[in-house]
């Protein structure tokens, strides 16, 4: 398919201005290089302009402009995405939702909240505080709702809680043509017609713009507990992770760090944990459940050598603790100062991660590269992070390869390239051999229909 | 969109025997009658021949031929469908699928099973029995487990477990093209694309043909109890509920019959429970979870006068317990021979539940026509039951008047038209409303993006 996009002229520029105001409409170089660019070594680049809009409605006037001269859209909530999502690789409009932080409507009697799509999940959470709920998902980055929902986030608790597939329960888009739509009631099942919800719930901003999300919540649990424990060996940690998971003991968080970034975490976060292949858990539940599980989590972790637990109960033991986990990704970049990271992102089937993950291992050892593993490991989800200088290309290629591999090997074990952080234009070449040729025109079949002319982040999820 | 199908004649059938064998081949009236035939009370349409494939690679041949011929294609599963879903209102070939029964593998070790699309949930859950683990989906009928994820299937335990929707891990789909389609990898989570899986659980065949799934599997719960408890009035019964779901405890089944609905199951299974609005109770977990549920479920049922459980720890006595439940409907048809079964399917937040319920039971009242509720109410769903004379037309549009009703109630409390049924052709002129234009919009252009040629299932879900 060629692409013939519209021109961004003075023109086209006041247009924007006449529907919004003048100081929310942008042509900065250093803004749009800021909102052509994520947290990931992929090549930033920029939009021709930043409109910040206020409400749905002008989001809608907007992609009706920019529809009627074929100019490309790019939404931008928090630019914590990690594959190229925001790069505006045809130029257009970045669309930046983060100043609609309006949280519509919290529901305690339906366990629901409808937000706008630039309120974060940190502020969501501080504004639900005094209700006895919580949103659960938990990227580490304190990223957008819409933008959470755009990419299917998850993150340290999907493991009880779900992803963002399980927990967004409606949507309100604009679409290609500009169209408000509601993709559903808000009802907690239906049976009605095509999931437009989970439809628009990973699709990156290329069938259209999440404005509006309403998700499901839950109550405080009544108790919380979390600890650390080191393991002997990498495959211990796994594995003990497989039986807790076969075992079907609802854990709300179960992450492993290896050595080498228990290392770089201890260095960032000034701790003193023990190097070694490590589990951070967290429970949830009432005070006799929480207990059941910690009693069978132990039972478990003794089979593989995991005996010394640290505890932390109290809620700033427990914050500490997630921090130094929170913050793994910028731990390990801090080993070389100046460099980038790379991150793998492969989920497998569970009773396949253990040797995905030493067979990963294998490969680092292997490689004249550092990498560092960590994983959201009761979903068989983990990332390598391989930092890398940036002006050595031999380094990036090698952490490429060495991604290349990590990605292979998990579809070989009927896993995916992408456990949460979508695919963006980093992952695009991979989809084919995930999904084959079928699929791959399926998902075509889809963006032509709903976008005929590629405007909605061109270039991301599939080309056409 | 005008239709111009492709004529069924001597040399199509026998290219049909041709990919496949003469003896599963049929055009004989009864069974074409009876493939054209749910158990509903919409006008059924025989197709013009019924097939029985064994495999995926006949249902993408058999599709491939109906492809270049534009010949309309009905998939068939157990014909349990409630809106008129298997009708075949513009003839052609009907792919009967209930032959293909295999258990291609379970895998206890990831918790999931993959089955060939004709196998039904009892015998998946016969087949699980020594692995200790089950698949939990419970719609009442013995449905075909492609059937249930086409129809985005529900019933008495989604409460807990969640719908087919959250269930279903992946699908192999014929695709209207005949391509051969796996939907997504076997990992608890992707963040890969298009969300194929979703947009096929629910699709009802109208975007191709569901040949395998694979399923997620759960542990069978250490304890189950089950119990049964009459409250005062109706709006107890309900307001019960909604303290349950709000206080986020776990039943695993919570269902309402109302009194007249208890009357017909007394009669129809030779039981004597009291007339009155009752809830069936089940609860799964440890023992010490289990009872720390009970305790607060008999708490809460206190509060609004439920105070008369009948417990059922045996499994024969929950067994009965439960095939009383299951087969209200009969129960209901059973109360005037010879009538045929109008069934609503309203599913509300659960804060307006109460509400939905007592204007359905004022409106029973108000009509000349006898109505039971029977519902799922842990997830806002609910079903009445109006039993009409089919020699009595002013009694059909009575029942299709206060179905309406419920319909539209529903929706303007933000719920959906449908929990569970799904749309066939039944419901097909609620989703305007439900969706607006511009959702049925982006319905539409899926639909035809992916069958252009409008042969599979035509005439359910969306006009074109």
């Amino acid at each position: 398919m060629s692409l013939s996009y519209g021109q961004i002229d003075q023109a086209f520029l006041e247009q924007l201005v006449a529907l919004t105001s003048a100081d929310r409409v942008s042509t900065s170089q250093a803004l749009c290089e800021q909102h052509g660019t994520d947290e990931s070594y992929h090549t930033a680049k920029a939009p021709d302009v930043v409109i910040f809009t206020l409400s749905t409605k002008e989001v809608a006037e907007v992609v009706k402009l920019c529809a009627a001269q074929k100019v490309p859209i790019i939404p931008y909530g928090t630019g914590t995405s990690l594959e190229g999502h925001v790069a505006a690789l045809h130029g257009g409009v970045c669309i930046d939702l983060s100043q609609m932080t309006e949280i519509v409507e919290v529901r305690p009697q339906d366990l629901d909240v409808t937000v706008q799509a630039g309120v974060t999940r940190k502020t969501l959470n501080e504004y639900l505080r005094d209700t006895g709920l919580f949103f659960p998902i938990d990227p580490g980055a304190d990223a957008s709702l819409g933008g959470m929902a755009s990419t299917r986030a998850s993150g340290t608790n999907a493991v009880r809680y779900g992803t963002m597939s399980e927990n967004v329960l409606s949507l309100t888009v604009v679409t290609p043509t500009g169209d408000v739509v509601r993709t559903s009631s808000r009802s907690k099942k239906s049976a009605a017609g095509y999931d437009l919800t989970h439809l628009y719930v990973g699709s990156e901003g290329t069938l259209g713009i999440i404005t509006e999300v309403t998700l499901r919540l839950y109550g405080i649990p009544e108790k919380i507990t979390a600890a650390v424990c080191p393991f002997p060996g990498l495959e211990d940690a796994v594995n003990m992770v497989i039986s807790t998971i076969q075992c079907g003991i609802p854990v709300a968080r179960m992450e492993l760090l290896d050595d080498r970034q228990m290392y770089a975490v201890n260095e960032y976060s000034k701790l003193n944990y023990e190097v070694a292949p490590t589990l951070f858990f967290e429970f949830h539940g009432s005070p006799s459940s929480v207990d059941e599980q910690v009693e069978l989590v132990k039972d478990i972790a003794d089979e593989f050598g995991g005996t010394n637990f640290q505890w932390a109960s109290q809620a700033e033991d427990r914050d500490r603790l997630w921090n130094a986990r929170h913050n793994a990704y910028y731990a390990a970049l801090a080993l070389r100062p100046g460099c980038k990271g790379v991150s793998s992102d492969a989920c497998v089937p569970i009773s396949r991660l253990a040797e995905a993950i030493m067979q990963t291992k294998q490969d680092i050892e292997e490689s004249f590269l550092d990498g560092t593993i960590v994983g959201h490991v009761g979903d068989g989800n983990f990332h390598t992070l391989f930092a890398f200088d940036p002006d050595n290309e031999e380094e990036l290629l090698e952490a490429k390869r060495l991604n290349g591999r990590i990605v292979e090997r998990a579809i070989a074990m009927e896993g995916t390239c992408t456990g949460e952080h979508g695919v963006g234009h980093g992952k695009i070449d991979y989809l084919e051999s995930e999904f084959g040729k079928g699929g791959l025109d399926l998902m075509r079949s889809i963006k032509k229909a709903m976008d005929p002319d590629n405007i909605m982040n061109p270039g991301k999820i599939v080309r056409l």
